[in-house]
């Protein structure tokens, strides 16, 4: 009873602790003044301009591939000039938006590589987890034995760079799938080739003329996912872990309070840690920490956005200054000396934004070129060089910052970050009795969602959208499911609205129902596992894996699902794609873009089941998302017989 | 002066002869009253339905790049909700045209290299041209002296495979340009890297939150581009030439009239010839002609239709049925038993039509699965038996044929057809006197140009397209051409035109300037040279390089240009674009849908010239468009002292 009081005065702690959704956007609408001061638009106001939308583009009707078009399907035309229906215009748009989502990560994955391929033990660039890259060359094959580690990350990087055009057989990490998943794969012909072979193939079945049957579009979907999730993003998330180091646990800040007024701010934004890791780098030079300090500023403080911040916060514990909608934000605080950008989710806007301040918006990837940028073209061999050339550059602006433009909100959280596998595995092991259980193993935790005291576990991941109030599904769902003893391993800008909330610190277990709660007691461990960047859900579908390899059934049984109530990228539907492809169900917030055609919304809710297992489910209000996730959960609890 | 009037009497006689546009659309006409007679509908219903397109999409300033919108640029609404401008929306459009365009020709190739890696002296599928083989093997340094012939094909194979996913290096192609051009392509930083590289690295750059510089956009579509014309689509012409066999001249047949009345009709449809060449091979089985005759008819009549069409008729002289938008009427003819399509261009209408009638619609590609087909997956293993497996499905299909609903437009001209580059080179050949030249060069036809008999050449290239009067543009400028002393060169579609019109034949000349007809008369040649399939135009690449080779000047400073007056799919974005990065000058008859954006308009008509020497003119009324080729060809006569 005395403990009960005890947890009660603490969930009434911790819930005045959180910073709420409604805190979060008063913040945003005193940065939006400081907007109209300087008559910056913001996409608050493009997205009113832009709404409503087309329904004929919402709902995946309109097919602009061939110039006899673009045609749409109406009550009055049932068909496009070529005859494509609504099945087969919806279907189409939706495999290119896979495709050009797989595109995106796997062509990270490729930069990566090509780093590593030119790491030295004097390079700019160097093997940070050794161990890590010995275990890829081992599962691949490649002799390690009385080699130089060099020499082995360069084989490691040509076999990596070869998944991307190899001329035959299937993507190698799917070996790593337990092996019901993989005689999914190969029995229903989804097993992923090359990946820039899946894209190009994706690519030409949507062209005019070719296919136009929903499910075989479908299909070639979740075939193109799984050459990203089982591929691309895999090898993103491998090599970069060999590269900088694999994620630890790290206590560190997120909000934009973590600008501060007396330093140089450097936001470093995008998804490919190989330009940020320089820049945090380069920041702690001491030369230009005491440059900094000549110039007046207390010194130079680097934090990150979008999934930069996730990747650098993981590995060096730099703060997190918000998610994909708060881009403009740290822009329009008048504090931030340089914002540098390599890959995805940049905003355009953010030339013209920084104009209106004395940001300096730097561009640094031929596939990011944004007009009015300072544009600096990253060079592995000369990285280092550039990224103190940029810190100077930033602590020579901070002058320029007009101090009565400067509005820094003040809310920030604390969070514990960097659960990779590897640390998952590592606390498990922590609770394992040494004497009965193995070790390295997720028994543990299967054991306690066997007893109910975890019902099971959901990733949430993805992004933001303007067509939902921005963070609150996050939100709403996350303090849903903590409360039903759900565990939540989350990553993305998801990850990154529990950091603002302050659901990433340990305390947040008291927001947990008892048996979660209990959970990370034992485990030392917040109830939400930040795990990574986007690119890093692959980390997730190792995991689910493992869960399932350990429990000895197949990953569509267990009670894990995947959830993205807020998604908006391309991305991301290549993301969902993949999990499905792994037989989890995806719990979506946002419609995908293929209403307009019954064929293709049963196909994605229904048909995929019959193929791999997973599905997705879609509700647009949070509150009757979390509902379904749950008796999800709960369904496959009694399919289990647990 | 009897010497003119005869031509004057030719001239006649051949206008008299030739099929006008008027009565290829009284065809049309009649034909449309037996898709009436069933109720079925056909493009030209579907067309109106939909007319008026949407503004926004022709345009290109509709963005459906991520889940935030569709966005469009609208008079209020000068951003896309990320911040996107019209010019970023209209050059990511453009680029995903490209790319697509870029698969659908390179995967073609990817398969007919798979086609030749499986290949054996007893298969389905042999080296016919061993020469051609050679010369490929030894062009790229791969061993040849004493080895068997399938050795090395399967060497060649791999290696044109490679050129796919290569980690590293540009197209082995591109080393054929003269080395001004090269050196463009160089010093511009468009040398194309491994097809599908481009085509991933197009997908990223389009997506969400990356470039929306509009200039980076267009030059990335030119890499991707070349990666097309001087990769994929050269290696799809080479390879093919090696298996089926280098086209050489074939006198032959073309419109609907070549369907016959007492014949089992069989229409081969699409682009790859792998398919239609099993398909022509065993409707010659004598047992299947045997059969077809016991069945009552005369026998086995296999016609071609769009470029599968082109294929077949240059290497076997098998019949064209016609063009792109002739495809529903081939099958409302009511006299076709069965129509086998492989990739690209296939309505997905044809299924439904089919059904009206007695016809079999057969489909044969994982990459165009068509609903209500009946799908027949080729195997290179057992082509031949499925190819007799159809005949046979289609000769029993005869004695179902309603011969009250049969009407075949009695309209067919002669054409003579089969033009490579080495039938060309041929032809020069017997013209040069060779105590003074070498043999081997395009310097007979260079000296007619400098001499003015000729004053250049056009290469008419592309597809119909419903937004202009189907094949009225192509004939219109054709004549208008030929007139003027200008020698044409044609694939595709274009080539159908003139050989449904009856251009393709020797006796043409007599519609020829005084020049031209010489010209034509002294190398034998009709004033119309027929290259082959869309896939071809690699040929007019390597056609142009030669000239401007012999010439000693860069490819640019000839008098050739392009010209797609009635241009419809993402192949002929792509196609244009790598004629236009060859140096090239290219007259479009229909507008590349980027006209929300002027940045996008002075870059794709002016822009380039900057990077590549060639650009878009565009004009949608014919008879101005060949005023402005003929402008062109004498500027740059005059820019070269001619």
């Amino acid at each position: 009873m005395i403990k009960n009081i005890n947890v009660r005065s603490w969930v009434l702690k911790i819930l005045e602790n959180v910073t709420t959704i409604e805190q979060m956007e008063a913040d945003t609408a005193k940065l939006k003044a400081n907007a109209c001061a300087v008559c910056a638009e913001t996409w608050e106001d493009r997205n009113k301009n832009q709404t409503p939308h087309c329904r004929f583009g919402e709902d995946g009707i309109c097919c602009k591939n061939c110039s006899m078009g673009p045609c749409r399907i109406t009550p009055k035309a049932s068909r496009g000039i070529c005859g494509a229906d609504a099945h087969a215009i919806a279907g189409r748009n939706y495999l290119r938006t896979i495709a050009a989502g797989t595109s995106a990560h796997s062509d990270h994955a490729r930069e990566i590589l090509h780093v590593l391929l030119g790491s030295s033990p004097e390079g700019n660039y160097r093997v940070r987890d050794e161990q890590k890259l010995i275990r890829l060359a081992q599962e691949w094959e490649i002799p390690t034995e009385g080699r130089d580690v060099y020499d082995i990350a360069h084989e490691v990087a040509e076999t990596g760079l070869h998944e991307f055009g190899k001329i035959a057989g299937t993507q190698r990490f799917i070996k790593r799938a337990i092996p019901a998943r993989q005689k999914v794969w190969h029995d229903q012909g989804i097993e992923p080739r090359a990946i820039d072979r899946e894209i190009a193939t994706s690519l030409h079945m949507t062209h005019m003329g070719n296919t136009a049957d929903a499910e075989a579009l479908v299909r070639q979907g979740l075939r193109t996912s799984l050459s990203n999730g089982w591929g691309g993003s895999m090898l993103g998330t491998e090599i970069t872990d060999i590269l900088f180091g694999t994620p630890t646990v790290w206590n560190t800040e997120g909000n934009l309070g973590v600008l501060e007024k007396d330093m140089v701010n450097i936001v470093v934004h995008g998804h490919d840690p190989a330009f940020s890791e320089m820049v945090v780098t380069a920041a702690e030079v001491k030369e230009l920490v005491d440059y900094s300090r000549s110039k007046g500023s207390k010194g130079i403080n680097v934090v990150g956005l979008c999934c930069t911040a996730n990747e650098i916060a993981m590995r060096h514990g730099v703060r997190m200054a918000g998610n994909f909608l708060q881009q403009e934000n740290a822009i329009l605080t008048g504090a931030v000396e340089m914002m540098c950008v390599d890959v995805q989710c940049i905003f355009p806007s953010l030339s013209s934004l920084s104009e209106c301040f004395h940001t300096k918006f730097v561009t640094s990837s031929p596939i990011a070129r944004i007009p009015g940028s300072l544009y600096v073209e990253f060079k592995p061999e000369t990285a280092f060089e550039q990224a103190k050339d940029l810190v100077r550059m930033a602590v020579d602006n901070y002058q320029k910052r007009e101090p009565s433009r400067v509005f820094i909100p003040e809310h920030k959280q604390t969070a514990t970050v960097g659960y990779p596998c590897e640390q998952i595995i590592k606390h498990l092991d922590g609770v394992t009795n040494s004497h009965v259980d193995e070790f390295g193993s997720y028994r543990p935790a299967i054991d306690a969602i066997k007893a109910g005291v975890l019902r099971g576990a959901v990733a949430i991941v993805g992004c933001n959208n303007p067509r939902v109030r921005p963070d609150y599904s996050h939100f709403e769902i996350m303090k849903e499911l903590l409360k039903n003893d759900i565990l939540i391993v989350a990553t993305g800008c998801a990850a990154q609205v529990a950091t603002k909330a302050g659901l990433l610190q340990k305390d947040a277990k008291y927001l947990c129902g008892a048996g979660l709660r209990r959970v990370c007691d034992l485990v030392n461990i917040p109830p939400i596992l930040h795990m990574g960047a986007c690119v890093d859900i692959s980390r997730m579908m190792l995991l689910a894996n493992g869960i399932a390899r350990d429990w000895g059934v197949d990953t569509t049984q267990i009670p894990v699902v995947g959830c993205a109530p807020e998604w908006m990228s391309e991305k991301a539907v290549s993301i969902a794609n993949y999990v499905v492809s792994t037989g989890l169900d995806v719990y979506l917030g946002i419609e995908p873009q293929v209403k307009g055609s019954s064929q293709m919304m049963e196909l994605i809710t229904q048909g995929t089941r019959k193929i791999t297992g997973g599905g997705f489910i879609i509700n647009k209000d949070p509150h009757e998302l979390v509902t379904n996730i749950i008796s999800g959960i709960e369904a496959k609890r009694t399919a289990l017989g647990i």
